[in-house]
């Protein structure tokens, strides 16, 4: 059986949840290529090596060239703060690895674009991270959507609200920092929402109109709690869109958003029925048919169980749910197995990452210049 | 005692739910008049004498302009299809009449103001029957946002979504003519949720942006069910808001939402906390409060009851309900009370159902043009 | 067309609902008979003047006898303490009256045996307030179940917890006092569970095993805070029931239970199906129904509305939702229409009164032998 | 770093669970000895090489008694059909080998306490596999009642409901069969939430009325479905309990009760507050407190999160979700730690399996004779 031999670069919060969801993928489904968790970087020498230890990868270095440059490693895995997500990829791409990387695949359009084009010319493959869409529940949701059983798509509402940064006094990170992160609440969030409205429709976004706001303009110094810096992305931003196929849609986003501890989720209007979905019940999918019998409509909470999919590798019992990390999970099986068969296609991959990177954009030109923008306005 | 006579004009949905709570409001609420149900008018002698008889009201007329100017008549009670509201209301301002009128208020933002200013010249009182922000429930949200208990509020999600015209095949009914209805979904469903945006926030809506669509561009032909007739106003639209605060909101509305059978809902989201509401849940309220033990943070659901405003007089006990006409009384509470001291305005009078008139078009003026627009410039 | 007499006794919090209700009733239904409140009596001449104003009573007495023995009253609409039930119910029986009167019957299964057998030899209709099976939710959930959409029902459980007396410090009031209330939470809350169980399965509970406890044993003295006195029955009290058909049942209740302000709940589980439903939301029920794709299984939330009984004289729109006295609307219009027709019964009338205090008295009996008991062993 | 051997023995539903758990745990929670899945045995060697390899276990055997007799394994994990629990147990204890069983612990609690003794009495540790109380959201719930947030319990409902055998042409198989399975749903799933019951209040069941029933009583032979087999055991049972510091409770349970998938639930009612629960929605808790405000009171829904137990080294994000290995993860964390600490006790051992397995042979009993039995009536 063939090897993929995993090269990791950063292992923060998301580089834990691959690391998590590499050790039991094997277990959990059949691979067509064996996983080896091979090498790992971080920031220093030490903390890679403890981190090494930590998540079963056999050896570490605190450069990532190390891991681009290795002639053994087959696939980059990408777990970097956003800046870092071009250099890295492009580096990979340039050497013949196939990419892994994390949401968003980088922090403008443009960038994006550099990266989808090499990876098309090099004739690799890659994966951006959007882990929800592998949830059994919102593949439920697609297939539902897809066998037309709730007719044409007529209205999509979308959310990706929390309140990580809610309270005035949380210090400044990377995250308000436009060199480190782009945009805030829409690159972070906005992202996976975006991402998933095209997935579950099988239509793009082409046309929106947004507006925006950094609600708390200044956060303490992290380095000086006295002292306050400018915030200098986004807090929250809405958006109308209009997907290919003439179907309206609203999205909206906020980090400051009190009280949604993960406020990822959809309200899908068609012709013949409607579905409601949130993330914090990520084993619900909320299904209503119009033509049942008018005494006995309503929504139908349906848990997610063995008949869906991907849900009866982890328990053949319904209702008794999947975790974070299990989305995770698919996602990688996608990766291993794709990879492993010259005749799959990654999804999602950069060109995917590229389009949703120009949707956000679109989103924020349109709320600096007030107007409606085309999608294709931006490069 | 002071009596206060009522003159009814129309007698269907919303007529009736204005007969069944002037049936009660005397027993429910003290009144500071006597309720005289004095004069009843349909269109035919006929229908007019039976629903006079049906709902407690000692006259009836085939002929709406005999109450109006009728010297015995205080408040003209105005519940016909949309259409008809201007002129009627115009008449009864004429005579100096009171006037309680359903919402729309008028067709369009230009009849609207005509009878906000002459009701203004003429020194009558005038409400105008946006019922639902009388439901203890919604009265609670805006104490709770009054005193700043969720701080300073910084979006604003509101909904009114039905499908009463889900099915392509339900005939075309007045509600998709334009001139007996002027605006869709808008002017039936949005000016509610646009009203109550203002009544709970405490500010006006400035500026708009928004998207709409007929989806079901034909209907049949209710006199000839082969035939299909155009509809000639928008199925569904949405559109963002600012307020005059700078606050950023959504309105969606739709009368094609298959499954939402009372949709009026909201999203508030502040500095310190968060409000969530659905009608269909209508005797309870999601509070969340992000000052709280972290550790024991969440939505709290607050089961409305004797504590909270105008819940007493209908039940002592918390939890057990009031149900849709019992808005209705407490706005015929309102109406009775307010009439019968001269110091004390009706809300929402005809300015606001002006005002509302006025940011729904300009939302259909921005659907239209692609662009924002600043409410003002409706005249 | 007819006249149907009221006389009205007792005016505390229930008496009040019942007002309303009166108020209305003849707006939303059609009467077969014309309801006339006449008369009205409270403890002393000037609260019974006042109230009579205030509910629309012609006459009115601080002497209930007065309206016992009045020829011209036809109905005696008894919402005294529980304690005067029999009393009354009695006098009015001995002078031909029918007999509305509020759960429970009385404060024993003897007694109410008496009231049973009394009204039967005399002929007169008699009802008792058992008003929530009046809710079209739960009138719907009794179809679904007759016509076997869940198959045949093999478990019911069934509770009836608020929480007015959770606080250990709220003074004792009469619910406490045996010769006043005689059962504690069973009496007061039970009952209308225990009637509805037998009222949606159309079966009949025969035996049963209870358990009981005074949680909070003292309280203090209304008229001297400083002492306290002891609480004389029951907080809380489960059990386990049979019905005639051999369906089991579980049955529970409380006055101390945190956060349930309108707890009265069931859970019916048939060999095709089940239904869920809470009075907090008494606009729900929840339908699942085993026989569907199982792919696409789940419990459906339907929203009452006009396809359901007695729903569409409120609204003619699903979801609007009717409240707590809008129950007892229905109630009386049952007692009106069912007067109005010889042939009519009312229903629950004494007889299911006795036979709800018969299964109350059982458990009682069954906590205290600590042994099942078959009901019949109650006189 | 001291390495713990594991000897799995199944590889069925739960089998399959322990595994995947085990390939995560390492990389979830630092481990206090080196995990080593060394020795899986199944019914025939070919099954046992494809499942070790499936399972990443080093060996394989097709006789469990290898894995028992093996010097070098340390602990024997049971996950056969129930009514092999003893005899792997006895075995391994004889060996001095830690045993880690699935519930429930034995057929009868005769089985259980010969099992608890012989561990006892050979000084090794052992555990039951009752994971749902490692889920954060339980532990939780524990925390709040250990600290007195919700004063004094005085009353707890638990169920464990299911729809597995709903169906009534769902084959036989050894679930219904007495000699294989002992109990039916009472072993099957209420072994979990009496087990539940005393890990949240701290306290034992003491005494027991149940009511049982076998409402399919014949099924088709997996072998011949033309033929129909009896059916040996409970399909459902309730039963009203008390603790040992006087509080009350009722358990329910199931194995055909439509629509409940994962119907493993609690309400607990305090002096001053309560929690409710459902496995169903594993990530939330909804806590009450009688003490707030009385005009802002209300169940809360706190989503899981990092502040609680066990839950960050999933994920550090609130509300994100863990899922059912997620929960073995926790209790096999524990095992790993439990064992590589002498001091350290296994929690629920094989002591608090057989108090289980007594309260459920209590409740058998008191079904079979219809009166209260005392615990310890059982031996």
């Amino acid at each position: 059986m063939k090897q993929i031999r995993i090269g990791l670069i950063g292992t923060g919060y998301i580089g834990r949840c691959h690391a998590i969801a590499y050790s039991q993928v094997a277990t959990v489904f059949p691979l067509k290529a064996e996983l080896v968790l091979d090498y790992l970087a971080e920031i220093t020498p030490e903390l890679a090596e403890q981190k090494a230890k930590e998540f079963g990868f056999k050896r570490s270095t605190g450069d990532w060239r190390d891991i681009v440059n290795d002639p053994n490693i087959d696939v980059i895995d990408i777990c970097t703060p956003n800046f870092l997500h071009k250099e890295i990829a492009l580096a990979a791409i340039a050497n013949g690895k196939h990419v892994y990387s994390e949401k968003p695949l980088a922090l403008t359009a443009t960038e994006a674009k550099l990266m989808y084009q090499a990876a098309k010319k090099a004739g690799v493959k890659t994966l951006v991270g959007f882990n929800y869409i592998k949830n059994p529940t919102t593949q439920l949701a697609r297939e539902i959507i897809t066998n037309g059983e709730i007719g044409e798509v007529i209205h999509f509402y979308g959310t990706h609200n929390e309140d990580y940064l809610a309270n005035e006094n949380t210090p400044l990170d990377w995250h308000c920092i436009k060199e480190k992160a782009g945009l805030g609440a829409l690159g972070d969030l906005a992202a996976h929402i975006v991402q998933m409205s095209q997935y579950l429709l099988g239509q793009e976004i082409i046309s929106v109109i947004g507006d925006m706001q950094t609600v708390i303009q200044t956060r303490p110094n992290p380095n000086n709690l006295q002292e306050r810096l400018a915030v200098e992305n986004e807090d929250q931003a809405t958006a109308l869109v209009r997907f290919g196929n003439g179907c309206m849609g609203t999205i909206e986003t906020s980090r400051i958003a009190c009280g949604r501890k993960m406020g990822l989720s959809y309200v899908i209007t068609g012709t013949k029925g409607s579905i409601i979905y949130t993330q914090e019940r990520m084993a619900e999918l909320k299904l209503y048919l119009h033509d049942e019998n008018p005494a006995r409509q309503g929504f139908k909470t349906i848990l997610t169980g063995p008949l869906h999919p991907d849900y009866k590798n982890f328990c053949v019992s319904a209702g008794h749910g999947i975790g974070f990390n299990d989305q995770k999970t698919v996602e990688i099986r996608d990766l291993i197995n794709g990879i492993s068969e010259n005749s799959t296609a990654l999804y999602p991959d950069f060109e995917e990452g590229y389009k949703v990177s120009r949707i956000l954009d679109a989103i924020a030109l349109s709320c600096e210049q007030k107007r409606w923008v085309n999608v294709e306005e931006i490069e």
